[in-house]
């Protein structure tokens, strides 16, 4: 049994201390994704985001809003309510709320006070995603929204999906920058063993992690190698790009070909998959997903066998990283973690996450993103 | 979006800290339904009240008897034990307790150690309900049991229901002080329209707070206008009486009649329902109902009817404040509450209940209703 | 009513200090019982022992072998991972480690970091059952197990079982301690009514406690009478001999025969009930059961029918220690025990298991083990 040194351990958890993990508070002014766009009608849906109890709509207009989720009045949750035109109308004792979050009428009495109202929460609605800016208002610029115009381009096509994740979302982003798992987590679906030891190049820039591994040669597994038709040729490329671009968004890009044909010859394929993380509790995220690829767009065969054999590997995900989140919950003072060169993509992801989380608490906050904004 | 200004923030705030909430330690000297009659027999039964762990039975003689549910030498559960006779068997190592909660005999040795004995607590049973006094033994005062003679009368016509509530007492007592929600929580079975812009009354007394809403004219909901044969009738009254009697017992009382008939001319009708709050853990509580009319009082078809429609009713609230409470449980930093003149006698009841509190557990405590006693 | 006064409990509040309860650290310089071996092979098997997390395997050669179930990287649970060889490898990342606990390959680089590896556990295997120590591996001293021969004799006959017990393993203990419950908790399957009043004979060394109670003449339940022929017989002996041995273990022995008879005339009928008590948690504990007969070996009919029997008294324990558990959960600061004279093997055991987590804990820590050892 060779158990870490005191020294290696003391040096591990001090480097650990520098990263969030799950007890990290939230980061609050970023674009979290609150609600695929068709989950959103006329009927009142809530949801936890980051903690915050909200309730989404739309109005007569289409237009989708998101609003605190408590009456002003005595807390009575609002999706418990119903719309009457654009305004809702609490379940509990009729106060009413506009679109814009303002009080607007008490029942039993004339005159309704001023000044009260909730919470509205600015959102954007972009293709088939809301995305929600729960921090600062003042802060939300959609500039810095993660916009991913594949997802609506005519020339891709795409599929989406939905896990409740009974984990933390910085243990998914991590699980995101380090896809040498998928030799071991996914060795069933869409992992090949070449994958956890082929080269890498790292590009870490702030705020912007980027890791490219090239598998070349390799045999590709079902989902790619069948619908590329690439499925039994032994030259096959896979050329990955996993990128870190806010800490609601990691986007997953894959080129595939023949690398037995020269670039002028071969055909490319390209698929990315957004991995959209919205945290709900501590413990617990909504993990939306789409992806796309730029090939056999009107194959409907093809795109449902695609879908299911990667959501079977999404899945093992959400199934491993849930258990992990148990043991992460129960950990003790002799608890360390060691890293490794692999690591760094997602240790630079961590560390950049804690940042965030300690400025928006800090009591002379200047984000940089506000200096930006 | 309008926020209420800090200003208003910090005085709603403040408000709200002289008013009970779900934090508010219970008030243990008063009388509280502990169960109905018909649930104490032969058999042990346990139940939780105001955080107490009590057992229930009769002796042979027929008089209901409240013990401790804990055995004085492990602390068994004496409800899963048995009866034998009078007296209770632990069904760990068989101590013996009398009905006083005395301690007469340990099967393992000759000897029963003196002086010991478990928390016998006072009970008094009058018609269909069994009162228990779980504070200071010695302040139990009969005749502060808020009786309600109607319940025996003669004249009067019964049915009883409980629910386990998921919420606190305070919640429940808030709730049943202001009754504009019967326009909204309970549109579609026994509110209308009108009822929270009705005019209403006050009669705020110390410990006894009183609102009658009179909603004239009005058409009844069938519960109302199918049993009085106002049905349709648009000129009806409803005369509602809405009274905080204790920490345990709120009354409703109703008095129907077609307002277009002179006092002489035409009949009324009454209903009372007593709505008996008994706190189990901060978090839920024993609900128990008893409703009664002075009409059609052997039409069992018509009363069914009644009961059907009234408990749909009551289980709008259980699902209501049950959500509620949810909430209440999650608020942070952030919470406050707005009120508005109808609460009134709602707050009034809240700022009895967390004075009762404190005064008890005032280490110079000198209750009023001691000093009374 | 009678309750105890503030002296008494002050009294056995301060004796009640002295004594082990649910909130008493484990013992880990000890044998515990990890496993049935029947139950640990090729697969990685997860258990938790003292709140540790164990993952529990065989090696080709059939060793067994318990690691901690938690990779040194990421935390991942080593029990959702695979076996390669006698190696496992980490279902995350694919961390590769020898059957010591060292860390031998990192796919996605050349060079294994060195100095890295998880926690081993000594583990012994003794017939049915594999023992564990989960504390100071320096401490380990086999000679120290509590090894019960007669589990492995030819001339017994042993059944085995298990319960996942929802209760802290000292109240089963000072249950095992005190038999006079048989008269009660087990009045419907193992106990008679003389049982709690039988005399009884202590011998209580440090760390060894026996009590020996001879229930003489008495007639026997089914369980023994049916399968030793005394059926019937109402001058019937039981002679039982319950010892605490170790904190993982306690074994009840007992002698039937016909006390009409000389010793060279009657036959003694002898059984071993060996209580193997594993914590799990603090509210949780593993209870493995071994129990043999030196009489009717070869009785398969005998050996179900007892067992079944048997089992059922013991689902008695389980469930009754398992509602004592959740009251003992919910004590307040009025909770008291009052102890009785039957109570002195039992509390010895409680004083001795405070002792010894109090003496692991300490800055000073000269365990008297250690000192022997």
């Amino acid at each position: 049994m060779t158990l870490p040194s005191e020294h290696l351990i003391a040096s591990s958890r001090k480097a650990s201390g520098q990263m969030a993990d799950r007890d990290t508070p939230f980061i609050f002014n970023e674009w979290y994704v609150a609600a695929f766009s068709s989950e959103v009608g006329r009927e009142l849906k809530p949801r936890t985001l980051l903690g915050k109890h909200v309730v989404l709509y739309r109005t007569l207009a289409g237009e989708a809003v998101a609003l605190e989720d408590r009456c002003a009045h005595r807390s009575f949750p609002l999706s418990r309510s119903h719309l009457d035109g654009d305004t809702i109308v609490c379940g509990y004792h009729g106060f009413r709320y506009n679109e814009a979050g303002d009080l607007i009428d008490v029942p039993s009495q004339k005159a309704c006070p001023k000044g009260i109202g909730v919470r509205r929460y600015r959102l954007v609605e972009k293709g088939p995603l809301l995305w929600i800016w729960l921090g600062d208002q003042a802060l939300a610029d959609e500039a810095r929204l993660p916009h991913q115009p594949w997802i609506e381009a005519a020339d891709w096509e795409c599929s989406t999906g939905y896990f409740h994740h009974p984990g933390n979302y910085v243990s998914m982003h991590e699980n995101l920058m380090d896809l040498t798992h998928l030799t071991f987590l996914h060795a069933a679906t869409i992992g090949t063993p070449d994958y956890a030891s082929a080269p890498f190049k790292l590009d870490l820039k702030e705020g912007h992690y980027k890791l490219i591994r090239e598998v070349v040669p390799t045999t590709l597994s079902p989902v790619w190698g069948k619908t590329t038709g690439l499925d039994g040729c032994n030259t096959a490329a896979r050329i990955v790009t996993s990128e870190f671009l806010s800490p609601g968004l990691h986007r997953v890009s894959v080129t595939f070909y023949d690398s037995a044909l020269s670039p002028g010859q071969r055909s490319e394929y390209h698929i990315h998959t957004a991995h959209i993380l919205t945290p709900e509790t501590a413990g617990t995220m909504h993990y939306f997903i789409v992806h796309g690829r730029d090939f056999a767009q009107h194959d409907t065969q093809l795109g449902d066998f695609m879908h299911e054999q990667l959501f079977a590997a999404f899945n093992e995900d959400v199934e491993g990283l849930g258990a992990l989140e148990q043991r992460l919950g129960d950990i003790d003072d002799g608890h360390y973690e060691i890293s490794v060169a692999s690591d760094a993509p997602a240790v630079a992801t961590r560390i950049y996450l804690k940042k965030r989380a300690t400025q928006e608490r800090s009591p002379l906050h200047a984000s940089p993103l506000a200096a930006k904004a």
